[in-house]
């Protein structure tokens, strides 16, 4: 592996003491190593997540004023434990209650039951929204199934920003909801991951090829196709998001592309041109794009598009001061 | 090539027509579409660059408000055109003068000269500062032959809030000259790039190995070394940069990583807390740290260190409201 690690097995541990070292106003919580938290607690409901590592600046980038209160780290790859979705919980509890928004894994998810019922037993009162925006992990009949990709950033910016705004636990639950049912991603892959605690990629993707729907942890696509030009894969992408939405009209959207490690900003670009270029076409109006590496997948290559249908509460919450490591500044 | 292109001899005019369409409050100059310019003008100094592409979120990212307010775009690792620099001169001047602040490479400056001349024949005052923050491309003793690589970064920033805060051309060009003089900058490789135009790397890096101040185009380093933790390389980095700058007591210090690409933010920060815990050991006192792909080379895997020794006023301009694509929101 050309990378930079001591020993893979604690490549974790080392990134969680070097990104509290960069960023004073966050701390690796005093409960839990595996938990990292805003200092400035404020009076307000607390905002969680949580997930396995390798996504970043997902997860722990979006800790900050104005997004996520605290943040359970799991190993690369696997879901953080109970314990620490519950030592979250509880850094993150103001009284006012705590909302868990995470993305659709079934780790994470049994996970944050069982830590449900730990707060539950010391009245921190935790209520959750799973992002299920990737359109390719489930068919459209059984969306509950859906895994939760890069369309996570807008639960957490809206459901921050309504915290951050005096809501309550309710209401944050509801508005990130909200956004997490007015959201669809699409994922393509072009190169493998390499978990740094294995040295080898788990799986491959042939050269002239990409899969297509491809999960956030090299899962298999929709479908292996050839590797066609950027316009056309940044127009399937975005058609296979509009037959998913199935709008009745014209919309306001927000467009994110989101590389997933080892592709340039440059081909992020080229890709974003094509899905804007796209989407008016079919009448649509784009109010915010995103053009960054804001979930990845280790050091794979590829990206994700993902569509919000906007609406007035959430353009709004999108536009909030917010202040995090993964935001970018515009 | 595993990559999202269309025609690659035509990724960096695909690249800027995406750029455009995703951030509305910047334009393709209608003087020269190989020119990026912020659409709202300020009455105060212009502050501009340029260089090739495959360095993004340099250059272009960083036009902003309180930043450059254009620039000139080459072809991917090659120069603008002179003509470019001059058109990037001429949208950016409001009669106070323009600053042009860029990574000293031969290209680039030849350009900058003429566009410089172009510029007197129509009344535009240019005066210009050149980033040498490469501490690997030319000994000590010829330091004004030292490349810019991603300390350049530091200097649009002061010199785009100088501007900003009202400084005129020569107090612009004398707080960026002097960023510039504080600061050093050290690069590692572990993989290659390849520019899409030519389809395969056009140099090696051994598996196992690292070149030690590799520059941002491949440039060969200082020396061949074995691969060793990511601990390592950090102290090595550390300790160049520290030697380079020969400081006579503690100090005040900003540091950046800027990952050259393909490399996970995940091993940016497991190199940045190694390198900040040396700098502690060693007295000196870390104010801001940055961390993440600030400038880059193509899919390169490697990183830079950079170090800027503060003082008040760069500090003020450091951390001045900026808005820009490439700064990140903290």
């Amino acid at each position: 592996m050309q990378i930079f690690v001591n020993d893979p097995d604690f490549i974790v541990e080392d990134m969680l003491k070097g990104f509290a070292a960069t960023h004073p106003e966050i701390m690796i919580s005093p409960l839990n190593d595996r938990v990292v938290v805003l200092k400035d607690k404020k009076e307000k409901v607390g905002v969680i997540t949580g997930g396995g590592s390798g996504h970043e600046p997902a997860f722990l980038g979006y800790v900050g004023e104005g997004m996520l209160d605290a943040v359970a780290i799991g190993e690369v790859f696997a879901s953080p434990p109970a314990q620490a979705f519950f030592d979250a919980m509880t850094e993150a509890d103001n009284g006012q209650g705590v909302a868990c928004l995470f993305g659709n894994y079934a780790g994470d998810t049994m996970n944050v039951k069982m830590a449900i019922q730990m707060a539950e037993d010391e009245d921190i009162e935790v209520k959750y929204v799973v992002a299920t925006d990737d359109i390719a992990s489930s068919p459209k009949e059984t969306r509950e199934k859906r895994h939760g990709i890069a369309g996570g950033y807008f639960m957490w910016k809206v459901g921050g920003a309504k915290a951050a705004a005096g809501g309550t636990l309710d209401e944050v639950i509801a508005v990130a909801q909200k956004v997490v049912d007015r959201t669809r991603s699409i994922c393509v892959g072009v190169t493998p991951c390499t978990i740094p605690a294995v040295g080898k990629s788990n799986f491959l993707i042939d050269p002239g090829t990409l899969e297509f729907g491809i999960g956030h942890h090299g899962e298999t696509g929709i479908e292996k196709k050839s590797l066609g030009s950027a316009n056309e894969i940044a127009i399937e992408m975005t058609e296979a998001i509009l037959t998913d939405f199935a709008f009745d009209g014209n919309r306001k959207l927000a467009v994110m592309i989101s590389g997933l490690g080892s592709t340039m900003l440059m081909e992020q670009y080229v890709v974003c041109g094509q899905a804007l270029e796209t989407l008016k076409e079919k009448g649509h109006s784009v109010e915010k794009v995103y053009v960054g590496n804001f979930v990845t997948s280790l050091d794979m290559g590829g990206m994700s598009l993902t569509v919000v249908d906007l609406d007035e509460e959430i353009t709004e919450l999108m536009e909030a001061e917010a202040q995090a490591v993964g935001l970018k500044n515009y």
